[in-house]
């Protein structure tokens, strides 16, 4: 092994402490820590984030990179370690191109923006946040003129979330969506809506814990490399590909909602846990596209766990351990975990008006970015997608505008993730049925696990190696088409709804 | 401030960065990290205790604080920072005398011995145990004459747990019980026993947990400033006043052993709490003397818990969330959980039998240290005074010498600690009653609060600030006895036995 390579292994070794500290201390924050602890929790993220930061930008690390740029080095790497030179060596070229002052302006715009944005959801005023999306989105702009210059700015915002990307295939492909998706939704909510009177009432919340383990070991969670929490909005996170945590939140009066969110967050467990085990610790593993691990948490989620088939094997258990289940019918629960309606709020939205959440977003950040729409415009536009695609209005900025956290985050580009997921969902079915068959009949046989294995194998395994256009063109060997998503929405509802 | 407080000030806050993701680190691998993640873990707790210890032993820190022992110096700080500057430069000096490679040898002695403790246990074979426990000895005797040279070599292992206290008057004390608790537990032993056949069953665990936290409510436990988790052993652990954690294990055969955890482990808790919060980050804060915090959690579990008035306001609530404990009197509860037994463990022993597994730890600790007695000889030593406290002999090396992990992690001194703090509670209790009245009363209205209140006010805000002796001083007013523990025992046992 070159000098250069043993001095990279050693550098990344301290830094994934630092990493795994700072990850450590944020999961305690969300799950276990008190109330008053959080000071101290802060300062000592605020320390080791830090500490982090400052030696992902170290002359140390840039000479070490630069060495192993070299041809004579770089040809003696193997592909792993191409692959992290290439790509941290493309990381810390971009970062040092940011003036120290604009990265430090960068920061304390977005602290101020995520609490303004606090202030203004709790008040439902967005006036309070507008000015700080306003200093956001200008920042925004700065920044990447240093990072990709000369490039059109939306792409290059869209760039960190779904690399290899662009625009015009994600207008290509929502387009296709909206002009099928509107008219089949204007049919779905004009059809007659299922009785959901059986999912009111109180459901005890240990035994949705019972069930959320149940349901994990289902799908292929490993507790061996797996833990569990306990938060207010559920996520995933991990140390490395041994070591992947999932949380959920649980309603006593909404009982499917832990349940979706298990098998949401199981997918990108999964994902996660099946990662090359040899990738750990480098850019490597770790899955760094969100629009790829979208889609396998949504395929989980949507196209395995909202398939009546899915559940054959398991509703017994599911009324043993919440017995109000054994008074529902299968059929009555399946109608009802594919219940559509036209609601305010994404993260509550079923599989097919998701996607005109995401659409709407969508267009307003190109609206911001492309159009130079203000963000006094912001909340009329909103509201006039929204009546376009699902016919209401937001009674109130909360349940409009205000309502995610990611652009007071700096997260522009960040939505069409979610939908490209499931389109790749749809192409990803396909594959899967051309590859191991009928997937109602895999799941009505409680063999889902053979699913899980061939996603760890086609998908899973290589973790960040691997673009979202290349794991498209490997596993589906196509382009990104919505019309198998379409397809799959269109066959579904139609049988559900009597279309 | 002088120039030098300040740089203390400063170089604890950067050490207790350190400190709180180590100690994390540890909380995390006990309560929540999966088993693959443990690697991982090992290596950063690793990285961070060494350089959390480098720092408490560099000449950085050495020459602050030689600095503000000056007398100038030292004369102008408050209370608080002249305890914080002379205990840390006791500290200091002390450790500075360890040669480097002494305490190196150390910590692989401990490393190895604490492993073959494991196996030697697992195995129920003295013999794998044996040979490091010797090398422990000779490590601990010859780092003895280091710290604390010149000095009895036992007193001088019991000080880090009950500074201030020596074996003379653990001898009078020790053999006080001895005289008069060795006849009581024979008659006790001679009487008809309670029935315990409705404690046999399955009590659920989700209802258990929630008992835990009824428990932890009604004794005063903070939940702004604590939290809970679950593991094998219950412990505490705290990072500041402001963030204490506490765990429990919940068997589903054995309902009781969860709620005295809870009170248990809820007394060391709200200790931590209620310590003066501008001690945090200092060693004027957390109490160190163990001796002082176990009196803390065994007032709680033993004096206050195991009396039938703390049950009666919040017995019905138990058979709420236990239904079993419905059909339970508070009578026969109160039999069940002040049942004395002569057993093997210490762990699991009632308050009465539980002084004499530790005079007899005590005492062969005193034969080791003193006496020169062999590591050969220990477990012949064990099973004469079992035979001869409890009438029975252990039937193999697991339930008899290597059921405590203490000895292999180079703990020699700390069992006193445990019967101390019972020996000090029996001299709080008379000093609470004579301040606020009769505690059957007190606890019987349920004003449990207001001794937590009390004990808040005369012992937990002053962390550890006070020695034990100074403590008792302040507190009771006169010397270390054993009369009141003894009495109590009487009094209480001849009534629930009919003596």
């Amino acid at each position: 092994m070159s000098k250069a390579l043993e001095e990279l292994q050693q550098y990344l070794e301290k830094m994934n402490r630092f990493n795994h500290v700072t990850t450590l201390l944020y999961w305690d924050m969300r799950t276990c820590a008190p109330k008053q602890g959080y000071e101290q929790i802060g300062d000592a993220l605020a320390y080791f984030s830090t500490e982090h930061f400052q030696m992902s930008v170290s002359e140390e690390l840039k000479n070490i990179l630069e060495t192993l740029s070299t041809p004579q080095e770089y040809e003696a790497l193997d592909d792993k370690w191409k692959f992290v030179v290439k790509r941290m060596k493309r990381y810390f070229d971009k970062n040092e191109r940011i003036p120290k002052e604009v990265f430090e302006k960068s920061v304390k715009i977005q602290t101020a923006a995520e609490s303004a944005w606090e202030e203004a959801k709790e008040a439902s005023d967005y006036s309070i946040f507008a000015p700080h999306l306003e200093k956001l989105i200008e920042v925004t702009k700065e920044i990447a003129g240093y990072t990709d210059p000369g490039r059109e700015l939306y792409d290059a915002l869209l760039d960190p979330f779904e690399e290899g990307m662009n625009s015009s295939v994600i207008d290509r492909v929502f387009d296709e969506l909206k002009k099928d998706l509107i008219p089949l939704v204007d049919k779905i909510l004009a059809s007659e809506q299922p009785d959901d009177s059986k999912f009111q009432g109180k459901f005890d919340v240990d035994a949705q814990v019972k069930v959320q383990k149940m349901l994990l070991d289902y799908i292929g969670f490993s507790w061996d490399k797996g833990a569990v929490g306990t938060t207010t909005h559920p996520f995933t996170l991990n140390f490395s590909s041994k070591d992947v945590r999932v949380t959920n939140h649980y309603y006593e009066d909404a009982p499917i909602s832990a349940m979706f969110s298990a098998i949401h967050e199981g997918g990108h467990a999964i994902f996660e846990q099946n990662v090359n085990p040899d990738y750990d610790g480098t850019v490597a593993g770790s899955c760094d596209y969100m629009c790829i691990h979208e889609s396998q948490s949504r395929f989980y989620e949507n196209v395995l766990g909202r398939n009546k088939n899915f559940w054959l094997p398991i509703y017994d258990k599911l009324g043993e351990l919440l017995p109000q289940f054994k008074e529902i019918s299968l059929e009555e629960f399946y109608r009802e975990i594919n219940h559509v309606r036209n609601s305010y709020i994404r993260t509550e939205a079923d599989e097919v008006t998701y996607a005109f959440h995401v659409i709407l977003r969508y267009e307003i950040e190109k609206a911001i970015f492309r159009e130079g729409v203000t963000v006094e415009e912001l909340p009329g536009l909103w509201n006039a997608k929204m009546e376009e695609y699902l016919h209401i209005t937001p009674r109130n900025d909360a349940e409009g505008i205000l309502q995610d956290m990611h652009w007071s985050g700096g997260s522009f580009g960040y939505f069409p993730s979610y939908l490209l997921g499931s389109i790749y969902d749809g192409m990803l079915l396909d594959t899967v049925e051309a590859e191991l068959g009928n997937v109602d009949e895999i799941l009505a046989q409680g063999r889902i696990l053979e699913i899980t294995k061939w996603l760890n194998e086609k998908i899973h395994r290589f973790g960040s190696t691997r673009t979202p256009l290349e794991t498209l063109s490997a596993v589906c060997g196509k382009e990104v088409t919505a019309e198998p998503l379409i397809r799959y929405f269109t066959k579904k509802y139609t049988e559900i709804y009597n279309l």
